[in-house]
């Protein structure tokens, strides 16, 4: 791929020329030492007081209602592997600048030199008065499981695993309108799920809240057909209970990959790169009206074009410069959008869903085709919609802090998700958009 | 003071009004996906992979060179106490705000829900990568002299402790311009420290490290004049070493009050809100020309109209509506400035003392007289001249990654500094300088 090679060099050329993809703003006027006494002493100690009263107060008094922590232990980074925490940060970097520039979402990265899941889980805890929300990022398999159920059983902030919930999140959104497109039902269709990593377990986990039947679906790891019966059961249920729990629910009868593809409707692979990882004649196994995505970056498990001659009508991939790309991005900046907006105090499965029905009926009110079952990463009307539908699902489910109508909640979110922009548009126009003093680029 | 609560309760319709002081500003430009393929994926490997092969280059390929945690756990908040860490974030936000305003510096606050020491430095080691430096805010005193120490032995990024050292900075540089005011010298006055917390143990080492002679300062803390023969002194040095060490230092022939104070010709207090903490009488035994700097906020212990009948010739105290505001704002957004553009790995006291020397040059340059021993917050030349002097020291000592000309910091400090505003007046022009979506206030 020496395509991606020029990619990182013209990526660290631009990140050197710039040294820092987002920067702290000063949001309030500071004029006099009048503002001064306002902002900081003696004033602040007002709001200190307020807050000491009622801890909810912070969210209303300070950044904290926006501010959302992008964690990272660096050790499942990009496809690069266990880099540490430093190496991670440029990785988080840009999260925080999609999470500001999709979702209007004031997003940190904050990258811990810990890698025991206990240690890990403590630090984040004893960090949730900072921050409105977190997002985890790259943390390996299974202990990224752990840390999400135990954070979200302990922390009163919304609490997201990016590769667990995010990409299952588009993944389900471009899955529910590759079904309208080859007119079948979520809950008749036979699912191979290749891989059971993060993503295929969050993408079962949401498959099954929306109707899709864990007797239709198989999965398949490096070791091949998922089952309670494999060899490797028992070292399963003791190292990764959440795989074993799929295991379990599936149980299929298919041993084989072969059997596994027969008449699938679906297959959703994010595993290794490839090509050639999915072959070929896997898919002409499958049923008629196949619906293939192909997840793994930089180069997908199966080509489009392979996908295509071996009767598959609907493809997706994880790669910009292919049609219908599934990136995350298309969710966690609207998820939080949403949460923080309502105040939320957790992201129920409901509001993800809602985020993936939502973004789904964006992409078919504005042209749904086989090239294009969701939208591009830059319509921020995209978000908006997602964003709105899972505030309102939050305050629905009784998880919001905040009381607002649906008309309110939508002028707030257009107005944040537009901000970024405007922002940057205005900067730029006197010369201040770039970074550094302005003299390096 | 009726005073304090109309700044606090306007400080809090101010702050629900904005809801945030600061925010995420994007810094790079992404109009395309061809953008977002060099800020993010796939691009952004390149940099991870440089930072994994030498993590200094974290500080060129990421913000994290500008960026500083400023952190409490919510001990000793203001004149408040300890009001826990979500109390806290309005203060160490306006701290945040005033980095950036002031220093150029990216500030994030970090309130921390943890009040043991050994954890917190703990936490604070695992956050490293993510940050340039470390600013600790309002931490009880003693725990907040081990926690320095122990930060600056492990860390290779700046610490600092605002309350020990900040104030200490603009004390120190008062204090320089104070005794050239009244023709003394620093190696032969008496000084009375009244007050034994963070700032005036960090007064302390400063005088010391400036020529000042122990046994010509006398400690005075709530329960007297501080002496290694005092009654308290075995518990002392248990509790609290750095303040027993000081006892041992100067170990004064001074028992009373009276005798402290007779002849002093400098009393710093910083001990707790006046008046009639320091008497007219105890003044009246200084010597001629004395120095009376009263710290205390929101009041001095003896109000500057008091002290000077009692026959003080300059006096400073820490509050803005009177002549020669003694404030730690005048210190660490420039120390700051300074360490992170010669990335250097701590703050040695010679940085310090170097800044404090800047700064009291500038006020002389730029007008000196009993009425104005420091300068103004808002003058930000006086910030880029201390940078400057800090940065040039960090790299006479030794202790800077990056080798830089006089004047390449220079033009770099100057265009930092005065960014923050030139941003906020480009963003005023559009409207958009107002938070919240720019609807709320």
């Amino acid at each position: 791929m020496g395509g991606v090679a020029d990619w990182e060099s013209l990526s660290v050329e631009a990140h050197r020329a710039y040294a820092g993809k987002i920067e702290v703003l000063v949001r309030v006027p500071v004029e006099s030492p009048r503002d001064l006494s306002l902002w900081y002493t003696p004033g602040v100690a007002g709001p200190a007081r307020r807050i000491l009263e009622n801890p909810d107060e912070s969210f209303e008094l300070t950044w904290r209602w926006n501010t959302v922590a992008v964690v990272s232990d660096g050790s499942r980074v990009l496809g690069l592997g266990d880099v540490g925490a430093e190496a991670a940060l440029p990785v988080m970097e840009g999260k925080a600048l999609l999470f500001k520039l999709l979702g209007g979402v004031d997003a940190i990265p904050i990258v811990v030199r810990e890698r025991d899941a206990g240690r890990l889980a403590y630090i984040v805890k004893s960090l949730e008065p900072s921050f409105g929300g977190v997002n985890l990022e790259d943390v390996e398999s299974p202990k990224c499981f752990w840390l999400l159920e135990e954070l979200e059983k302990t922390l009163r902030i919304p609490v997201w695993h990016d590769d667990q919930q995010g990409t299952a999140l588009v993944v389900i959104a471009g899955l529910l309108n590759a079904l309208k497109l080859v007119g079948k039902k979520l809950s008749s269709s036979k699912i191979v799920l290749f891989g059971a990593g993060a993503s295929n377990i969050g993408t079962y986990r949401y498959l099954k809240a929306l109707g899709a039947s864990p007797k239709r679906i198989v999965v398949i790891d490096s070791r091949g057909v998922l089952r309670p019966s494999r060899e490797d059961a028992a070292e399963m249920a003791r190292s990764n209970p959440w795989k074993y729990r799929v295991a379990l629910e599936t149980d299929p009868v298919e041993e084989r990959l072969e059997d596994a593809f027969g008449g699938a409707d679906v297959l959703i692979a994010a595993s290794r790169p490839g090509p050639g990882v999915v072959k070929k004649e896997w898919v002409r196994l499958m049923a008629d009206n196949a619906i293939v995505f192909a997840l793994a970056n930089p180069t997908p498990e199966i080509w489009p074009w392979e996908a295509r001659e071996a009767g598959a009508r609907v493809v997706a991939t994880g790669r910009s410069d292919l049609p219908n790309q599934i990136n995350n991005s298309l969710g966690f900046p609207a998820v939080f959008r949403g949460a923080l907006s309502a105040r939320a105090t957790r992201i129920t499965d409901s509001m993800v869903i809602a985020a993936a029905e939502a973004l789904a009926a964006y992409t078919e009110e504005t042209g749904l085709s086989e090239n294009r079952i969701v939208p591009s990463m830059l319509e921020s009307e995209a978000y908006v919609r997602e964003a709105l539908a899972v505030a309102v699902r939050a305050l629905e489910e009784g998880v919001a802090r905040r009381r607002l109508s649906r008309s309110e909640l939508e002028r707030e979110i257009r107005e944040l998700v537009e901000r970024p922009r405007r922002v940057a548009a205005a900067l730029s126009s006197r010369g201040l958009a770039v970074g550094h003093g302005g003299e390096r680029v």
